[in-house]
Order: C-alpha cells, then structure tokens, then sequence
C-alpha cells in the first residue's frame, strides 16, 4: 500500500478527482494551500495498492501536466483601440508534485 | 514512532478529537475536505509511539465505525396528513480511514 | 528524499515560509488547523533531499522556537487607573512540531 499526496493547480484539480475516480481510486482533498510560493494549489490524498501507483501517477500525469496555454490579453486602456493587434500570449499552466509514501498498515472502520 | 492519518466525517471529528484527547493523543486537524468523493470529511494528523498506535485504532474504531442510524423521513409537502404514518428510515453514517505512515524522525522545538 | 511534515503556530508561519523559500526549500501550506487542542497552528509540506533536512529543521528551529514573549496586560476596567501599575507579563509563542517521512518516490509532471 502506497499513499499519494499530490499538489496540484486548483484549476486541474476538479478534473483530476474526477478521473481518479474514474479509475477507482478513492481521493481526499484537503482544503486548498495558501502559502505564497504555491499560490492556487490544492493538495490530493490518494492511497492505493503497490500495483496500481503507476496507473495514478499517469492519471496525474495526464490531467495535470505543465504546459503552455494561450491566452488573449487585455487591451491596454486608453490606447489607440484602431492601431492595436491584441496578439495572445503564452503562460505556463498546471503541474503537479507528487510524493509516493510507504503505509505501514490501513484500516477501515 | 508513527503519523496516523484519519479521514473521518465531520459528524465524528470533534468527538473524536476530544477522545483522543483524553487517551493523551496530540491530534491536528486539517480544514475540512472539499472533493466531491468525500464531501463532509475531516483529516486528523496523529503523531504516537509505535507501542499506542493500537490505542489510538481503537480510539478512532469506538467513536467513528460506520453504522446505521435511524432518521426520521420528512413528511411529504402537500400530502394528506392524516393518512400518512411516517416510518425512520436507515442511513449508514460515519466510517473511517486510516493510513499507519512509518516516521523516520520526530522534533519538536 | 524525505517529506517533512511541520506543525507551526499561525503567527510563526509566514516568517518561516519566507525563510524556507530564501533556503531554496519548496513549501506547501495546508489550511489553518481547527482542532480545539492546537487553535492557530497551520500544517506545512516541506519536500527535501535527505542532505537538506538538516537544514530545513535548523530553519525551523530558528523562525518557530518555543519562547517567552513579555505581553502588556490589559489595565482592569473600572478599576483605579491612578494607582494601577501595569507589569507586562510573560506567555509562551511558538513551538514546531515536526514529523520527518521517508519518501518511497517522487515526482514533477
Ligand atoms: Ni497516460
Ligand atoms: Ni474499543
Ligand atoms: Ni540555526
């Protein structure tokens, strides 16, 4: 038995629980980060037998990974809204930390 | 020493909190969890030596097992109220699961 | 790898989060406990490779110690100001519980 603590961006953590899910694998979400270096984050508790932590972790994989996104940006107020090509931006979206802990023992009651 | 971490209903954590409390247990509550698989649930982080961790299942067993719980339906809007006899109907409530985290070294300052 | 597990007192936590990231050690805050044993204390992740844990704990140690801080006592109401001497008096701050995980694995997606 393996347990998964994943730190993940909010914003992919909705569709993470939910192929999790999918997948049977039971999540706990504890309430959402607030330290400065993580603004955003959600932190996931996944506990599964030894041979499933690769199907999670490639479910993490998949929902969460970094990547790129494009996105429109504001055109500037005040500026000459005629001469003005609003040209989309890149920015880094998700990511995703996980630690694979070792469990000693499980129960349920 | 271990780290037990216990996912329990709300409904259950304060009592349990107090039980552990009272057996000597140092507890810390983690906010509530939000994911919809688990809506309602609390995370108790306990930190014991390895000679009570036995205590602290049985703690945990006697204030969170899953049980059924009669419940009293609500009596149907609209209905004739003179014929209708309510009858309590059965819910499964509390549970708990634990994960027993093998702890490498401890401190406190 | 290890997975350091930090219970702080509330007020301690932003300096120490500060402190960690200038350290180069990434920080996870989890949500302000509420269990009635430990009111005002937050949960931090702290993941570091074992020749850094060292450090981490002395970071710790440095920003969360136990203490005593002198605290101006409220003057009593309807008393006699004029002959009322205020003594600040001592409490104890702070204080760090911290639990030290081996990490069987980890990742960054
Ligand atoms: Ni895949
Ligand atoms: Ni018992
Ligand atoms: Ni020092």
């Amino acid at each position: 038995m393996k347990l998964l603590i994943a730190v993940v961006q909010d914003k992919d953590s909705n569709r993470l629980i939910e192929a999790l899910g999918e997948g049977n694998f039971k999540t706990t979400k504890l309430a959402s980060t607030g330290g400065f270096l993580k603004e955003g984050n959600t932190t996931l508790m996944i506990g599964c037998d030894d041979d499933y932590v690769e199907d999670a972790l490639d479910i993490i994989r998949d929902n969460c990974s970094q990547r790129e996104q494009m996105v429109a940006p504001i055109s500037p107020m005040g500026g000459n809204a005629d001469s003005y090509i609003p040209r989309p931006v890149k920015v880094e979206v998700g990511g995703a930390t996980v630690f694979v802990l070792p469990v000693e023992s499980f129960f349920q009651f």
